[in-house]
């Protein structure tokens, strides 16, 4: 039987105000959206409809791939528009080729308060906190990591950029839309909120005093990152435990999501079988 | 005492034929150098002056930039002529701002033999195997991890893009420069290679057999590595022992480059406290 895709409505101007949102998406990256996000692709798309966290608007989709995204327009809340046009529409009103033919306009979700949250959690629980981390392709990076391996939330202190930026989420592979995150107004209130709510917390340094494959994790295990030049600031460093990954010789420390994702697949491999299903990717 | 340093050549010309080699940087990139390469930047300019597996034909660097380079540039062979220029002349020589002010033109060495380099490498030994890995950031990201991780060697096969190209080094943070490479005309003939040296081939994908975390490497380790969306081809995975990396729910796979850190973070523990001498980076 096939699935009930819901009624496109066609844009035929790239001036119609009902796609407002989606013009000149480039040039509003610059200047922000306010509580809205933009989301792109069929992947992305896949995992905005199937979290809970944030709210979908509106979608707007090339009208030669609604046939093949049927399966997924299926699971569009009932009452939220579907937009659809022609490739000349749809690049019109973005401002720029829209290849994949794919675009969301979401609103955030209210996080709530970290501590609360984080409290909630079950008792084995992982978190990620991020200090500094302003390139939305480490960020991306990080969130698509914590989602893979089933991290509880992720925090960042102010200077960390918005996982919701566009390129993050696309980098995140949608991992940025259903890790729950929390803003703290600095790298020591990040660090306060995380052992408020019993959380040991990590701190990842080449200067780390434990070696990370010899670490069994704490119950409730935070992993700390900061940028790939300075790292973490020394005085948050004095009061974490800090856990180091070795390299070879002389050469340069690992890119700071690729140390996301060793450390949480170690983290991940002692705290997820007990606590979440783990499961390998069907296969493709 | 001060260390010496070699005496700059003075450009003041764009058009000057001994910087003709640095010409339009992105327009070559896209039509290829031969048998040279383009660096950039610090972190991968004292790669280069430390590694053998590549000469170093010439240097460009923006005048100002000279006395904060003195360290390195002491290291630069002789006979290696030294360019410096104005910003403005710097820049239009490239065709775009050169920020860092450092460029570097290399000549590839010649690779020689894949099985006959394998062959000579030690009892255990690691290497990496890439099959269609078209993307120059994941192929600059996985020689970045190979560095880090202490691999010996990685193999290409011919659809995997090129690690000299200027982005993938820059990516690699110079991991490209200094690991030595091979190519494969197929991914068959690559494995025939590796299984030829006598390493054991691990092909990663979400349906592997085995779990990494299981895994105790054999003396001769190579991990096998295809793209995100497709992975590696059946015909390949069933010649190969194929190991997974567990992942929480549906969420989609992992980064390539991620999945080469988390692997060679593995296979190092177990082999390159016994091949190499392991340290951490150097505290900063």
């Amino acid at each position: 039987m096939p699935e009930a895709v819901p009624a496109a409505i066609r844009i035929d101007r790239p001036d119609d105000p009902r796609i407002a949102a989606y013009t000149d998406i480039r040039e509003r990256d610059l200047v922000g959206r306010g509580r809205r996000f933009v989301a792109e692709g069929e992947t992305v798309l896949a995992v905005l409809l199937r979290q809970r966290l944030h709210a979908i608007e509106s979608l707007f989709i090339l009208d030669k791939r609604l046939p093949l995204l049927a399966g997924l327009l299926a699971r569009l809340p009932d009452g939220v528009p579907l937009y659809t046009a022609s490739r000349e529409v749809m690049d019109a009103v973005a401002g720029f080729p829209i290849h994949r033919g794919i675009l969301a306009v979401g609103r955030r979700g209210e996080p709530g308060e970290a501590g609360a949250f984080l409290s909630r959690l079950p008792e084995r629980a992982l978190a990620v906190g991020l200090v500094g981390l302003a390139n939305h392709d480490n960020v991306g990076g990080i969130f698509r990591n914590a989602a893979a391996f089933g991290a509880d939330a992720v925090l960042l202190d102010g200077t960390s950029c918005d996982p919701l930026y566009r390129k993050a989420i696309r980098v995140s592979v949608g991992g940025a839309l259903c890790v729950p995150f929390f803003r703290a107004a600095s790298a020591h209130a990040l660090v306060d909120v995380l052992e408020g709510a019993g959380f040991a917390v990590l701190a990842f340094s080449p200067r780390g005093r434990e070696e990370l494959s010899a670490l069994t994790p704490p119950a409730r295990a935070a992993l700390l990152l900061g940028t790939e030049g300075p790292g973490l600031p020394d005085d948050v460093l004095a009061r974490c435990r800090t856990v180091s990954i070795p390299m070879h010789g002389a050469f340069d420390s690992l890119n700071v999501a690729t140390t996301s994702g060793i450390a949480l697949h170690h983290l991940a491999l002692h705290h997820l079988a007990l606590h979440h299903p783990v499961s390998r990717s069907a296969p493709r």
